[in-house]
């Protein structure tokens, strides 16, 4: 069975063929979203990504099984529509892509959040593929999440199940674009790395960080925050430090709830490896007394930059054979 | 098949004797816990009350199929030892409760957190029996919790899973009995709110509350704030804002991990009722921008007092039907 799984990404778009028994990609492409173009244009160039991605792999659409479409925020999985992805220009309120890639290409086409497609290729191929519990966090420009549990997704109320970016980790926090405040996502991604470089870096011209944005404290990224406080820059590791502490108690505050043996971060966010990890491992540590804490790894995602895509597959194959 | 349920509370002994198939509860009885006497004596009671509770209901202890035992803590399932039982004197580190009970009464003895055990009974009896995931708080002295999947228990490392009271809630919140901070039972349980009742007290000695508690700030109750809040009364209305704000913002976060169907609030502060259950769902829409939280009933519990009890009798028939 072949499968075609698409990331659908603020900037990016990612396309995947997947032959479903040995769970490989057989070829992939990316383009850009370009979503100021509207959606009738970015769904035309999806398809026609899907399209030259099943030549390169030496299949047409018709080859496909299903379709499945990562999408960064929330649809209807009956209908097919989206009904709000905020990175993308006009927030793709009620736009019908799942029936608009299925007149393009022919084949059934189910939608996914984009970060539970993430969690279901590690929880199957990645990071998560020995355990039975698995919590993830995608730590990009925002935060999302997922839950799979004997490697299926949980799904929840309509798949919005493992919002974690959205957890209230302080009452009185900074405002978040959801609405709610001291979200997680205003602590720990990568807007919010940003964000707060900004902030310290306007009194600390001296910052080595700094220096590596280019004098553009708004151009900061995780990357280069991990960089500095390597080389020791004090604005650096305060951010780091306050990054970590937020992103433990929220991963302690999902262990204290599911007592997972695996919590998989990805993301730019996560790309700071075990500067990250092992500060938000000592909150976890420190945080979950309830919970036997040794047996629950923390640790980093596996599968690269084709993990949506490839969850995205997965899950419309997962969703096909459901089907008699 | 007949089973026996106990709940072991740090005040109360519950046992009921329960009828498998139609999980009719046959004859029930209570004892005080009287931890002080130590393990031996307690377990020993607990014995006694099993068989003159099958006694009542004209059946022997030799006529169970299983007993389940509901504890207040920690506890190694595949041993039946406790590790950790708070609230009980000497805090049973390590007393072998399970295999104790299983040689005073020749029947397969089943340990079950003692909150897991009330969600698994208002799972498939109660409020959360229609519903597809539930959540569930007992919100008493201190707080627990368990979540249910398709009238499963979510068991998690060790059956700890559901640990809710101990969610972080503030960072730098007050000092929890568990070593954390800002824990929601710092905020929402029974002792919580007689902490802040003592500290609000102090300096409103003209308050109805403090009527009510016969002079005694220590003495006030959940019960107590819900009928001083409804005659008007500042401090008492005070109360009871705090507390639903942070049990409304723990729940929140419950709803936006999980997007369950169904959250069942147990529990001494519970039966404040609709005082209670209104401004925690209006805190729960304001915070859960991501899920379709009309479609969350968040409710009352509705099996009172042998809920606990109940639920550790069927835990341990299902435990007893899976072994071949």
């Amino acid at each position: 069975m072949i499968l075609a799984g698409i990331d659908l990404g603020g900037t990016k778009i990612a396309v995947a063929v997947v032959e479903q028994q040995s769970s490989r990609v057989l070829a992939h492409s990316y383009a850009p979203t370009d979503s100021p173009q509207g959606p009738d244009a970015v769904l035309q160039r999806i398809a026609t990504l899907v399209h030259t991605t099943c030549a390169q792999a030496g299949f047409t659409a018709a080859d496909l099984a299903a379709v499945g479409l990562g999408v960064p925020g929330v649809y209807d999985l009956a209908t097919g529509h989206t009904h709000f992805l905020p990175n993308l220009a006009g927030a793709w309120r009620d736009v019908p892509a799942g029936p608009t890639l299925h007149h393009a290409l022919g084949r059934p086409v189910w939608l996914i959040n984009d970060a539970r497609a993430f969690v279901l290729a590690e929880t199957l191929l990645g990071a998560g593929r020995n355990a039975h519990t698995v919590v993830g966090l995608t730590l990009g420009t925002g935060i999302g999440g997922g839950i799979a549990v004997d490697g299926q997704l949980w799904e929840g109320l309509d798949g919005t199940a493992g919002e974690v970016g959205h957890l209230t980790m302080n009452l009185d926090g900074p405002l978040c674009n959801c609405g709610n405040r001291g979200c997680l996502e205003t602590y720990a991604s990568g807007l919010a790395i940003a964000r707060l470089a900004a902030h310290r870096l306007a009194t600390a011209p001296e910052s080595l960080l700094l220096h590596l944005a280019g004098g553009a404290a708004e151009e900061v990224t995780p990357a280069m925050v991990g960089q500095a406080a390597a080389a020791n820059d004090a604005v650096a590791q305060s951010i780091l430090a306050q990054v970590t502490r937020y992103l433990g108690a929220g991963v302690a505050n999902l262990v204290t709830t599911l007592s997972p043996d695996c919590v998989i971060l990805g993301g730019s966010v996560a790309n700071l490896g075990e500067q990250l990890l092992t500060p938000v491992r000592a909150v976890v540590r420190d945080r979950c007394r309830a919970i036997p804490v040794d047996r629950v790894r923390i640790v980093q995602a596996e599968l690269g930059l084709d993990a949506g895509a490839l969850g995205a597959a997965l899950w419309a194959g997962a969703k096909t054979e459901k089907i008699p």
